[in-house]
């Protein structure tokens, strides 16, 4: 690596960052002054502002108010270049990663940052009946899973004098899955009251179930509580030490017991990004490279493993895979190789615990704060804080600008700004899927609207 | 009808709309205050501005900015109920519409306002090919690919060195035509400029072909000439006189010529929605229904036909289907209906012709205004005008809110708020497609990036 610190810079030294997450696009950042050539691969265009996906999934928020394409936001990093693809393999010992489309990609310093996503515990089958929340494209199928079952109850009501109930499951009592079921009660309770005739969306259940004994497991068990009570004020019932058994069209099974489901949301378990595994490194169980403090993977220095891809304990704990450590990563990553190139020591990575917050539905939140002081907080102010940090911390301007102006807009008129519901119009397990078409149309005597 | 005039209401007349567009919107707000029951089907849960379409189909807006939940519309309106569902059959002598998921809907007045849709006049291959733009969907599609086409021609360019020509073929030169590839020129020339390293997208050209001898056929030849003087301003290469015979992945051909397409786009033809024809009711050549001065189909005084479905001929002239007849038939039937309640005459129907505009990219339009005054005027007052109209109309508030902050960030800043890519990552056409796959990885030496 003679030539990394070459004064003459002819050839500078290649950094491939794959993934445009948090930590990948923080990575980025961070070596924009540096003298090095950096090239961020990702199989999407866009990067997401991931904590606020699901108030694109219950219609809050467009799609475009929390992406903004990776290439626009480093339009001004002359050293750096992206490129849409996807990496199918790494060379560790020929410093190269395989490209999707065929070409290769060599490197003298691999970043890689390409998270995690869902996992249905070796039953990928229960997919198509209960969509997980990672990527716009899911957001947008579990918007229209939600909006269309209304839909469809008030149609059946209207053509058949019935609808089947109105459960919304959502499996998973963690960050995610509070968040959404505190969400579609809201939508529920709120924002539909005027829309329907013959359907009561309020009157809709909302099922959160959890395989463990509380929801929130990883905040303090004060917050935690907080969260089920707050959960409960909404309408949720919440169900803890409930294990999933079978997912199928319109139903969930829990031990011996068949909850009836519209739609079912998967909020359980997360896997990591098949990548990890390609470095010949150690993983742990879900697939996460077990890295040290300078997030480096056992025996590649030249290779940085951060965000949810990167499993590190820090005082007794794994880091949780949300933003704040996957930023911190981020910028930290720039400075090591910072340090590399100057000739220093890398500094070690210690991850600066800000804290962590959720959501609950429209006006509540619980929040463990670290810094600037330590608290537990819950209730309107937690939510207000969550409010405040979300939109502070939102990439880009615009958006910040768009996201304001849909919650002031949201939460004032009670009018929702982004329900809109696309592609197939069918729900799984949905009575009329059965026997639809136009043939029943001579069978049955025509209806009455309003009767 | 006896029971049409019913003083004691307990019968109230049921009035079936069908779609939810701007005719069938306006038909279902006019007749709010009357003593009808009042039913609007729509297979689409929303309804949308569509002479903002191409704005989305252009990363401009959000799909949710132009578009407004029919329900939401017409949630205070208490005589009326929305029905998302598809119409698939209507028998005049037993007033009653068959619906796709089996049921019947009895209708004392029908309203037929399902409008039109993209012909490839008979040439339903072409169709993967050359997306054409009537919803949200297709419109999010033209974003992926002409998005997609600058993605992958600068990972071509490193990979493999070279990527083809980037051309964008725009079918037909009418308003959309025009404004699609004004907008494709502008997104090309202006707003990439700083986001590629390997490509020059200001490079790409935009080609716009008419059959007839003039773009903006229905304007005034004036205006049409103006308009084609515009684009070519912007860069976009026209060709009047030109038939398309064949479109297949990655090209165009006219006549002899084969033009090498990385997108191409359909804005050449229209035929009326299916509905129009099960009337019975007599048809023009691409199956409008032909109506009289009360918007009544040859011996139908219960039906009435608006919007783009029906064919009304007035001093001489097929009105044309753009949004301001579709609005004043909308709000004259609901007048129509009144009458007969009230046992007087019905007032024959008068389009009041305003004008009609045209964008042509950023800055420039053209406008052949009937009202107040007469004028034709072009260049960047007509643009202007266009901008106030524009946002004047657009269904509701907050709508109103969010495109004028888009636009004023979209001009100002050039960056455009929704540059999203979802779906699908390949081109139909596009020369990686034939040869795939992670396999050429070790076939091809390892290119560096930025070499």
């Amino acid at each position: 690596m003679a030539n990394v610190t070459n004064p003459l810079r002819r050839q500078q030294p290649s950094v491939v960052i794959v993934g445009g997450g948090f930590a990948g696009l923080n990575a980025a950042k961070g070596l924009a002054k540096l003298p090095v050539r950096v090239t961020v691969v990702d199989r999407r265009n866009h990067n997401i502002f991931q904590p606020l996906l699901y108030q694109v999934a219950l219609a809050v928020l467009s799609p475009a108010n929390i992406a903004q394409p990776i290439r626009t936001v480093l339009r001004h990093q002359r050293n750096t270049q992206v490129l849409m693809d996807e990496v199918v393999g790494i060379d560790v010992a020929g410093r190269c990663v395989a490209l999707a489309s065929g070409a290769g990609l060599l490197y003298d310093y691999l970043v890689l940052a390409t998270g995690a996503t869902h996992s249905y515990f070796g039953h990928d089958d229960w997919a198509p009946f209960a969509p997980a929340l990672k990527t716009i494209e899911d957001a947008i199928e579990i918007r229209r899973r939600v909006l269309l079952a209304f839909e469809l109850a008030e149609r059946q009501m209207v053509e058949h004098g019935w609808h089947p109930p109105l459960n919304f499951v959502v499996v998973g009592g963690g960050p995610t899955g509070v968040e959404l079921a505190g969400a579609i009660a809201d939508i529920a309770q709120l924002y539909m009251r005027h829309d329907f005739r013959h359907i009561d969306p309020a009157k809709s259940r909302v099922i959160l179930l959890e395989a463990s004994q509380q929801v929130l497991g990883t905040y303090p068990r004060d917050l935690s509580a907080k969260a089920h009570h707050a959960l409960g004020r909404l309408g949720v019932e919440v169900r803890v030490n409930t294990q999933v058994t079978g997912i199928g069209p319109g139903w969930v099974q829990t031990g011996d017991q068949r909850i009836n489901a519209v739609v079912t949301l998967w909020a359980a378990g997360v896997q990591a990004s098949p990548l990890g595994r390609m470095l010949g490194a150690p993983v742990d169980r879900r697939g996460c490279v077990l890295v040290d403090d300078h997030l480096n993977p056992q025996g590649l220095p030249k290779v940085f493993v951060l965000g949810d891809l990167a499993h590190l304990e820090q005082n007794g704990h794994q880091l949780p895979g949300v933003a704040q450590p996957a930023i911190q990563m981020g910028h930290h990553v720039a400075r090591m190789i910072a340090a590399d190139l100057a000739g220093r020591d890398r500094p070690a990575f210690r991850y600066f615990d800000k804290g962590d917050m959720a959501t609950i539905g429209r006006m509540d939140a619980v929040a463990k704060v670290e810094w600037p002081f330590k608290a537990h907080i819950s209730g309107f102010l937690a939510w207000i804080t969550w409010l405040t940090i979300h939109i502070f911390f939102l990439i880009g301007f615009r958006n910040r600008l768009s996201v304001f102006a849909a919650w002031v807009w949201n939460y004032i008129t009670f009018t929702r700004g982004a329900r809109l519901i696309t592609g197939d119009q069918r729900l799984p397990g949905w009575p009329d899927e059965v026997a639809p078409g136009p043939a029943r149309a001579e069978e049955e005597a025509p209806s009455n609207p309003f009767k």
